[in-house]
């Protein structure tokens, strides 16, 4: 992991921590209680004694104040918009995120910065769809993609379709298109990147409109009774509609949906479709027609090979389904989300006009619906690593940069661990049933811990909790960790990312991102009309 | 509950619910499975048929655009400044809370802005403390009022000063002062306000320095085997040094804290002092000796009939503990924090030379520690009435008003409830055992339901969720639920609310309010040098 990433260098001293003293007063109050189950680890790395000193954070405090009074408001033209979409990316990962990342690089952790925690500005994003309290990815990926809300599990059209209503979906008053589309209208170029299966609800917010975000191919409209036909899935949109014919870059899992049962891809794994098409196939004929320099490729040393300088359009599916995740992943086979997102700017910058990408982090949700919580604490740090090379590779002045989340889940971090304690560890022991509890919890989902025959609790002391696969415990069961209804944050950098400030609605997103790179319908820094 | 606490007005038809069509498709992967356990209720709030067009979105989104730039930064000196702290207002708890008031007023509560969420800047804070991974009321109090990081159980010392660590906590190098203080000595008046005792972690942040929060009174500092004459309690502070001899309008809870052990109060309750001192009587003394009009209350019609115009100092202590939560209090008696809020304010702005106030929602924290949600949601919702009434009385150009939280708690709010649904209701049914969900519960905590005799989880369904105390579920029993370790937001608007931005450690905060108001031994405003 590249130290890069922490922006904040503390000197750490590897000792052996010394326990604090430990609260030996009698708790009066409810408030004050909580002290008496403090539980102090043996041995992890302790902060810099320098912390313990006044001057350490005035002076911490002090730089942040220069830098933040230094920091001008960019008002120009956004030639680039990049958009990052942590999926399942709520704000307690952000703290879990960092102290993972700092611990793997010997440091107590929370004082880590994840790239994009070092942008200038940040809101707070309702994620709320048109019918429900709690959003899915379809519902959301509609709002921070085209700017308004809709129902969930749908993608691209108003709350006037209902699910699977595969008849509304195809009237043109009930379908909006995304700021991908605005931005080809507007002759950027557009690329879409994931770690996910291409054509899975998030990115499918960039090129699509449907009424279910399962109908990934045909055989999934037809299980729904709709006709494929009339409704054509999310696979066939990409690479036959707009805008996805004409996505220059377009990197990620999913060959299957593209592929038809009776053919196997380069894994030998079958595709699903029913209606006989190969996508690859159609999508390599469409650029061959257009006379246009294209290839496609499945694998991360292809894909290294390929020089972004020569080609127009390239189509990369590393999987038959979703990308590995990074710490389970033949990295020699599939690319990391960094090297997708270098791929995909270099692609992209040689317009003129300058680019739209959005690039998903699409597994950090995936981890927290197992309560591996391993798995997605990781996958945010990859996140951030693709962050991160896109802000060494663009100017600040030039490319807003928006990071941000569609919902929430429902991990949090409780207890009272000392500084730099595992992450992934031991938090305390309960003083009602005596057992230990961890410091990451889920309020739902597979890491449910059945009691034991006579009622106790199950003691998490015999698990393995360092293990990746490990599932943090739960509050109840169920086969799928559900989403969060709690505000992600938006983190911004470049031209008008100030606009991100104060809390708004999820779909106000594109809107600020429109406006900076003057495309869509709405006001654009480039009206003759100036409000201010 | 006063409407004009929603800024977002959205025309609401109180018909019942059309369920949305249920999700038929069998799930195929991990990310949509939770689709299976969608669990709509019968009767609820619908949302408005506008929210089913583009247009209601993109006009919203738009006129979010038009507000946000139209605002100017505002880089004048603040004449004052307002601290609002929501003692473990979470990030998920606003959530829960907005949709607790919208849906209190027949709305479907999810659009519902609390009035601080309508400021126009937003940062997120990092709260761990010196020596915690998860922050306390105490070390994080120091934080956002000194401007460093403590050991947790600390107030107004560095980390040189372990908990209990009498000795420590005089030396002068190990003990730092507040805004408050800085405030002071640039000659403003100042002001604690709290729902909680006075003498409590939060509001003793302001004026005192102590290296355990519960020395509250001299027989706890006893309790710790540390003698009182040396290490001065936390009342005793309040009364008898500076800066709290010199605080103008102190009003809260708390009275045993400042009343010897022979003495009742006016409610017939014992002090809990050993020393024999009578606090109050020595803070009439104090105000006498120095001919100041002063005026000490301990209820709310006494509290209403004073005129703030008249009085220079007053002491109001509401009960002899905490307040009362506002939904069980008896509002004849004890005053709400709205009115303490705008009481106090007038008593400062007669000072030319401006204020600064602070002010607790202190009760929140107490509600989640217990996991009632209902109170914890309930008071938020006062403490954003108290906030309005600060916004309502003071000019945005020239007083800066910064709204924060200590530290988390771990509230979450789960499952895909649809729009509209109870806030305190249940979600869904677990695809495991079939049984329902709430959607609210906790990581730990009193809530925590035994499972039956069989291995059952318990069945929530024959719990009232509507009752006020209703103890929320927890994935495992403590006698109080903990903090969160998670970032917390901040709001702010006013003169240099704009550099609340980004992710930064909490104890930034009172560099900025500093800097606005020209305090403090940091650069300001008011420098010669101007860095930009």
């Amino acid at each position: 992991m590249s130290s890069s990433l922490a922006s904040v260098s503390v000197s750490v001293l590897l000792v052996t921590y010394i326990c604090a003293t430990p609260i030996s007063n009698k708790p009066r109050y409810t408030d004050n209680y909580h002290h008496s189950h403090i539980f102090r680890g043996a041995s992890r790395p302790a902060h810099s004694p320098d912390q313990n000193n006044a001057a350490y954070w005035r002076h911490q405090a002090q730089s942040t104040l220069r830098e933040k009074l230094a920091k001008p408001l960019l008002t120009g033209r956004a030639r680039n918009v990049i958009m990052f979409l942590g999926d399942g990316l709520s704000i307690p990962t952000l703290a879990a995120a960092r102290t993972y990342l700092g611990q793997s690089q010997g440091q107590t952790g929370e004082e880590t910065v994840l790239s994009f925690e070092a942008f200038p500005h940040t809101g707070l994003s309702k994620t709320y769809c048109v019918d429900s309290q709690v959003a899915d990815s379809a519902c959301s990926a509609t709002a921070y993609l085209s700017g308004i809300k809709a129902n969930i599990g749908t993608i691209g059209v108003t709350g006037n379709v209902k699910l699977n209503d595969c008849p509304a979906m195809l009237e043109a008053a009930n379908r909006v298109t995304s700021i991908l589309k605005w931005s080809q209208d507007a002759g950027k170029s557009t690329g879409v990147v994931t770690t996910t299966r291409i054509t899975h609800a998030s990115p499918a917010g960039a090129y699509s409109q449907t009424a279910n975000r399962n109908w990934e191919n045909d055989a999934e409209v037809k299980n729904s009774g709709q006709d494929p036909n009339k409704c054509d899935d999310i696979a066939k949109q990409l690479i036959t509609s707009l805008p996805g014919r004409n996505i220059k870059v377009i990197l990620g899992g999913g060959r299957k949906e593209f592929l038809p049962t009776n053919a196997t891809d380069e894994d030998g794994k079958r595709g699903a479709r029913t209606d006989g098409l190969d996508l690859i196939a159609e999508w390599k004929s469409d650029k061959r027609r257009r006379r246009a320099s294209f290839q496609y490729v499945w694998n991360r040393e292809q894909l290294l090979r390929v020089n972004p300088e020569r080609k127009d359009f390239v189509l990369g599916l590393f999987n038959s389904d979703h990308l590995e995740y990074h710490l389970l992943a033949n990295t020699t086979k599939e690319p990391t989300l960094e090297e997708l997102t270098r791929f995909s700017i270099r692609i992209l910058r040689k317009e003129p006009r300058g680019f739209f990408l959005f690039v998903e982090g699409g597994r950090i949700d995936h981890g927290h619906h197992d309560t591996k919580a391993h798995l997605a604490l990781d996958e945010t740090v990859e996140f951030a690593k693709a962050i991160k090379a896109a802000t060494d590779m663009t100017r600040e002045e030039e490319t807003l940069i928006v990071v941000t989340a569609d919902h929430a889940h429902t991990l949090s971090i409780s207890g009272y661990p000392a500084r730099g304690n595992d992450i992934f560890g031991i938090s305390g022991k309960s003083d009602v049933d005596k057992l230990p509890y961890s410091t990451i919890s889920y309020a739902n989902g597979p890491g449910y811990k059945q009691p034991l025959p006579n009622g106790s609790r199950y003691n998490i002391s015999q698990d393995n909790l360092a293990d990746v696969n490990y599932k943090f415990p739960a509050t109840l069961p169920l086969s799928s960790e559900t989403h969060g209804g709690d505000d992600v944050a938006v983190f911004a950098r470049g031209p008008w990312s100030h606009l991100y400030a104060g809390t708004f609605e999820q779909n106000f997103i594109p809107h600020v991102m429109a406006y900076a790179s003057c495309v869509g319908n709405g006001r654009t820094v480039c009206d003759v009309y100036r409000p201010y």
